[in-house]
């Protein structure tokens, strides 16, 4: 049995999952990979907060603390840039793995963090930044690795998509269906990431990436949101038997990688329009074996803690 | 650029594909990866065969000279038991890694080769014998690693999943579906192994293995073939908008683990019924993300040749 000790950066939705899937699956774990996982600290904003799942002792505010305390791999679930950045180059530079679900870092200063990590022999794993339990990244980096891509194109954002979905399927208004994604905990407080198409875009660029095997300007990605879509689009898309999607898309063409993500009109045959409400599609065509499609969860507690854990497992094992 | 070089047994459809996709991506796969492939002799039977894309200087009918030229890696691709047992044992005895197709193979004779292989340090990867191209493999075993997986629910085999897609969607009879896929070259000459269920079958014993963490006992699955439906049968499921799929399943429950391959008339809207003709279809339900569903081509020269490739790659890396 190889034990290994991870240090937590956060305790909200996704690190707390992190803890509860540990506790929940760790025998799971150990039987089938033979690495006993455990926690040996955590980073909390507030020591006081009661948190049924975790045990007090591990509780700390002191960043340093976690990634100094003897573990062999740190987990960011903080998010946001700033500190995510400087506790994750910390990290590296004491020579410690990470796994991140930290996707609008990595598309602003992942190149950065990977030089570091290589720099110093450490990987970053970040199958959770994309996809939830999807192991997407897995699928296009290992999966797919004789295959050239030649296209991808995915639903990449839950809220949104919920969205799309009640605004299609019920008739309901934008912001009621708004209101519901947010009660349901899909959607942040200040939906424009989501909703604009920000951090679909964040997702195509990790993605494309992977796929193309070159580094992708952010800048060159056309983002249009799903704001401005009124309920006679829905209805000309239903009397045609079609749906509407935030459709991210990746594609080589002679002019390049071209890359976008865009509300799209799809018949109802699509994979892309197979996914409803929180669903997460990516669709993936290659020369060797055509068109392939994956469908799950593409946010939430557990799920991203699933994805976490996953590459936690994998850095273990290496 | 590290170099690996790869004893390729057999150049039928899946060996030539390996050839063929070799020589169409080496490239793709060494920038990705940094790992140059080449491949150092091919076992045919009839050296004497035109092979456009072999090169005539790497052609052998000695098994031993495979094994044993200073290659790395060894791909299985000659299908059979008795000879490719031998022959894997062998590579594996010379402290070679290996890749297989080979799914009857690992059914029958899997537990002791990866024995074998554990004694002597080196991996047997086996993408290619479960859903080709499709990397459901490293999706069980490394994606899903920190997920409990409540069931498994497959369409596993493209031959009779292509002859129920005609025989539902055309009304066309058995015998006239599986000649056109005979002729499409989906189908074997003798396609009892398809139509019967026991392919589809040791797939999933394959799956179920990784997915439940046990060894399972092919004669508990419960087979049953699709050579018996008749006409009314598809009449039937049409007028109540429903498909008939052969499906796989395995799920765990009080009893412990359940295993099927039987015939089942399924609602439009279940994942399964979306496989259509040759293609492959696997629904995982897990306690950390709920459902997730995979879908690809499951055979043909190319797809399996990238899953043998894929394996080759995750096997030179490490």
């Amino acid at each position: 049995m190889k034990r290994v000790k991870v240090g937590l950066l956060g305790c909200g939705t996704v690190g707390g999952g992190v803890v509860r899937l540990l506790r929940q699956n760790g025998d799971v774990i150990r039987r089938r990979t033979g690495i006993d996982l455990s926690i040996t600290s955590i980073l909390v904003r507030d020591p006081m907060k009661e948190r049924p799942d975790v045990d007090d002792d591990l509780v700390t505010t002191d960043p340093r603390h976690v990634v100094s305390n003897g573990c062999d791999i740190v987990v960011e679930a903080i998010g946001g840039i700033a500190e995510a950045r400087a506790f994750i180059g910390e990290a590296i530079e004491r020579g410690k793995h990470v796994a991140t679900a930290n996707k609008s870092l990595l598309a602003l200063c992942g190149a950065g963090l990977f030089d570091a990590a290589a720099k110093r022999q450490v990987r970053i794993g970040y199958e959770a930044s994309v996809c939830g339990a999807l192991p997407i990244i897995r699928i296009l980096r290992s999966g797919l690795a004789a295959q050239r891509v030649t296209s991808l194109r995915g639903v990449l954002n839950g809220t949104s998509n919920f969205i799309l979905t009640l605004a299609g399927e019920e008739r309901m208004s934008f912001d009621d269906a708004l209101a519901i994604a947010q009660s349901k905990g899909f959607a942040e407080a200040d939906p424009s990431l989501d909703v604009d198409g920000v951090d679909a875009a964040q997702k195509l660029k990790i993605l494309a990436e992977l796929a193309f095997g070159t580094e992708i300007d952010f800048d060159d990605i056309e983002v249009q949101g799903i704001r401005g879509i009124d309920s006679a689009a829905f209805e000309r898309a239903a009397a045609h038997g079609q749906v509407i999607r935030h459709v991210a898309t990746a594609t080589r063409g002679c002019g390049g990688i071209r890359l976008s993500v865009v509300p799209e009109f799809l018949p109802a045959s699509d994979p892309l329009a197979r996914a409803r409400y929180e669903e997460n599609c990516v669709v993936i065509d290659t020369d060797a074996a055509g068109e392939m499609s994956f469908y799950g969860k593409g946010a939430g507690s557990l799920p991203t803690a699933s994805a976490l854990l996953a590459d936690v497992i994998e850095l273990a094992r290496t």
